[in-house]
C-alpha cells in the first residue's frame, strides 16, 4: 500500500499544492504514474520505464511472454504483451515510447525506503525526528530463473544410491547463493551485496516423489557490478560442480542483468538545500531496492527522496510508513521541484 | 495407470478366469478396491484400509481436514471429510467400517514393484523372463510436515546480517534429511532406510521477497522402525541448532507414522509353490512403498505380489508395465487365491 503508492500520491499531491500556492513554473512538470514497475506476469519489472528510458528493444517487449497461466490455471497460455495489451485497448506501437535524451530538465522519485535505515537513525535523533534519505545510487538489480532437472520415482521404492534428488541440488544450489553473498561483504567490509532466492517450484510436487525437477528464481543486487559479477562466476563453478556431483542438469536464464544508476549531483546539492532551509535531517544512502528512476537515468538526471518505513518492512501486508513521513516527504519534493522548475 | 490399477483388474481378472474354470472354492473370495491409497486432500493415504483395519480412529478420520483449498483457489475452505462425504453422498457411520480380526483367511494383493530390481533380475536372467516378487516385508513409512518461519522483507533493500531467510533454513532442513538417511545406510551397510522432501512452498513466493515462511513435507520409510526413530532423533537436533543460529521457528507436525507389516509366512509359502509349479522365476523381497496390505495386515494375515515396471518409475506419467507382465502376475495370483480359498 506503501511501495510505489506514496510516490504516485505525493508527486499528484506535491503539484497540487504548488498550483494552490500560485505557483507558476518556468519549466512545466509532469507526474509520471507507471505499472508494472514489480516483477510482472511478463517476467520482468518496470516495464513502463525500460520503454521510455530505451532500456528494452520495443520489438523484444511486445513478445515478451505471459506467464500467468504458470500460477492460475484458468489464464490461456502463449500469450505476449502484444496480445495482452491489445486486448485491453492498447495498440499503438511500443516503438514512439522512447524519450529523447535529455528530455528532462530533472527527475526526482519520492518512495519509501523499505529498509530500517532511516527508522533507525530517526529513533537515535534527539526529538525522534523523521530523518529523509536522499538516494545517491541505485544498485545493479540482476534476476535469473534456474531449472534443475534431476531423475524422479517413488520416495519409498527409489533407493538413496539411485538418486538424482533435484530438491537436494537445488538445496545447495540455495545455500550456496548465500555463502558467496556473505563471502562478497566479507571481503569488502560491507553490506552492498545481496542475494535472493524467492521462489522455488519442485515438480511434481507430492509428498511420496522424489522430484525430478525444481525451478527456482534468484534475484541479486550490488551497487558495484565487477562484485556482482565475481559472485555469479562463483556460484557459476558451484553449479558444474553441483552437476557433476549429483548427475543433474541445471540452466540458468538471465531475465534481467542491469547497471546501477547514479544520482544528479545538481539534483543532490538542491535535495540537501531545501531540506537545510527547511531543518528536515537527512541522509545520504544508497537504494537497494529497484526503481523505475534506475531506467528514466538513461534519459534524465535523476535522483530519488526516501522516507522511513515502519522497521524497514515491504513486500508485506504490514508494510507502513506514517502519514507524518509522508506529508514531509512530500513537502520537500514539492519545493524540491519548484527550485527545479524555476531554473 | 499402472499403481494400484494392476492389483484392482488384476484381482477382478484372477476371480473371473477361476469363476470360467469351472472352480468352485470351499472359502468365499472378494476383491476389495480402495480409492485414495495414495496420500489425499485429507492429508493422509490409505483412508479405507486403515478404517477397515482399525488403524485411525473413525471419528478423527471424520474430522480430517479438507486441504484441497490450499491448491485449488475455487474450492471451499474449512471442510471435513464428513462433510465432503456427505456432500457426495455416503452418509453412512464410519463406526462400522472396522473389520473384526482374523475376518479374512488370507489377503493377497497384486501390485507393480514401482522400484528397478526385478526388471534388473529379468534383464539378467539367462532368457530374460519375467520375474515376480513375493514381499516379505512393507517397510514403516512416515510422514511430517514442516513450517519454518523467518523474517521476510524486500530481497534489495533487507541486508544480509539482517536476514532470517526461511528458504535457507528450509535448504539446510532438506540436506540434513538426506545426509542422515545416507548415514543410517552407512552405518548398516544397507539400502533400507530412505527419506525424500517432495514438496516446498515459499512464502510469499516473489522474485524480489526473502521467503518469511516455507512449508514442506517429509517422507520417510525403513524396514527397522528403531533405525527410522534414530535418523528422526538426528534431524530433530539438527532442527534445533539450525533454529538457533538462523532466528527461524520450524515446526513438525506428524501425518502418520505407521509401523511395518510382515507377511505370513503360510501364503508366502503357498505364492512360492505356485511360482515353482508354474516354474515362474521369483525373489522375495521388501516393499519400501506403502500399501494398503499395510493396514490390512491388522485385521488378516497377508503378503503381496510384484511385477516388474519399467526401469523402476512410477507416481510419474512414464510408468509401465508390459501385458506379459502384468498377465504373468494376474496368473499367479488366481492359483494362489484357489489354493488358498481351498484350505
Amino acid at each position: 500500500m506503501y511501495d510505489g503508492t506514496v510516490g504516485v500520491l505525493g508527486g499528484l499531491e506535491a503539484m497540487r499544492s504548488l498550483k494552490e500556492s500560485g505557483f507558476v513554473p518556468r519549466r512545466s512538470i509532469e507526474t509520471l504514474i507507471f505499472t508494472s514497475e514489480e516483477p510482472t506476469r511478463f517476467g520482468i519489472g518496470c516495464i513502463g520505464s525500460r520503454l521510455l528510458g530505451g532500456v528494452i528493444d520495443p520489438a523484444a517487449a511486445d513478445q515478451l511472454h505471459d506467464r500467468l497461466a504458470e500460477t492460475d490455471p484458468t489464464a490461456p497460455e502463449g500469450l505476449t504483451l502484444r496480445d495482452v495489451r491489445t486486448a485491453a485497448g492498447f495498440t499503438g506501437s511500443l516503438a514512439t515510447v522512447k524519450l529523447p535524451a535529455d528530455y528532462y530538465h530533472a527527475w526526482v522519485e519520492l518512495h519509501i525506503e523499505q529498509g530500517p535505515l532511516l527508522e533507525r537513525d530517526g529513533r537515535a535523533s534527539q526529538n525522534e525526528e523523521i530523518v529523509l534519505g536522499i538516494v545517491t545510487n541505485i544498485a545493479a538489480p540482476a534476476s535469473y530463473r534456474y531449472i534443475i532437472e534431476g531423475f524422479g520415482g517413488h520416495a519409498g521404492a527409489l533407493l538413496m544410491p539411485d538418486r538424482s534428488d533435484a530438491l537436494c541440488a537445488a538445496a545447495e544450489l540455495i545455500l550456496a547463493v548465500e555463502r558467496h553473498t556473505l563471502a562478497a561483504n566479507a571481503a569488502s567490509h560491507g553490506v552492498d551485496s545481496v542475494a535472493t532466492v524467492g521462489t522455488v517450484a519442485a515438480h511434481p510436487g507430492a509428498v511420496n516423489s522424489v522430484p525430478s525437477r525444481v525451478t527456482l528464481m534468484l534475484d541479486i543486487r550490488d551497487t558495484n557490478v565487477a562484485r556482482r559479477d565475481a559472485t555469479m562466476n562463483a556460484l557459476h563453478a558451484d553449479i558444474r560442480e553441483i552437476e557433476a556431483r549429483r548427475h543433474v542438469a541445471i540452466t540458468e536464464d538471465s531475465i534481467n542483468a542491469d547497471i546501477p544508476a547514479r544520482s544528479d549531483q545538481h539534483i543532490l546539492d538542491t535535495l540537501e538545500d531545501v531540506c537545510k532551509q527547511e531543518a528536515v535531517p537527512y541522509k545520504k544512502m544508497v537504494s537497494r531496492a529497484y526503481h523505475d528512476s534506475n531506467f528514466m537515468a538513461r534519459v534524465a538526471p535523476i535522483a530519488m527522496l526516501f522516507i522511513p518505513c515502519r522497521a524497514g518492512v515491504s513486500h508485506r501486508p504490514d508494510e507502513y510508513a506514517t502519514p507524518g513521513s509522508i506529508a514531509l516527504g512530500t513537502r520537500i519534493l514539492a519545493r524540491t521541484l519548484a527550485v527545479l522548475a524555476n531554473e
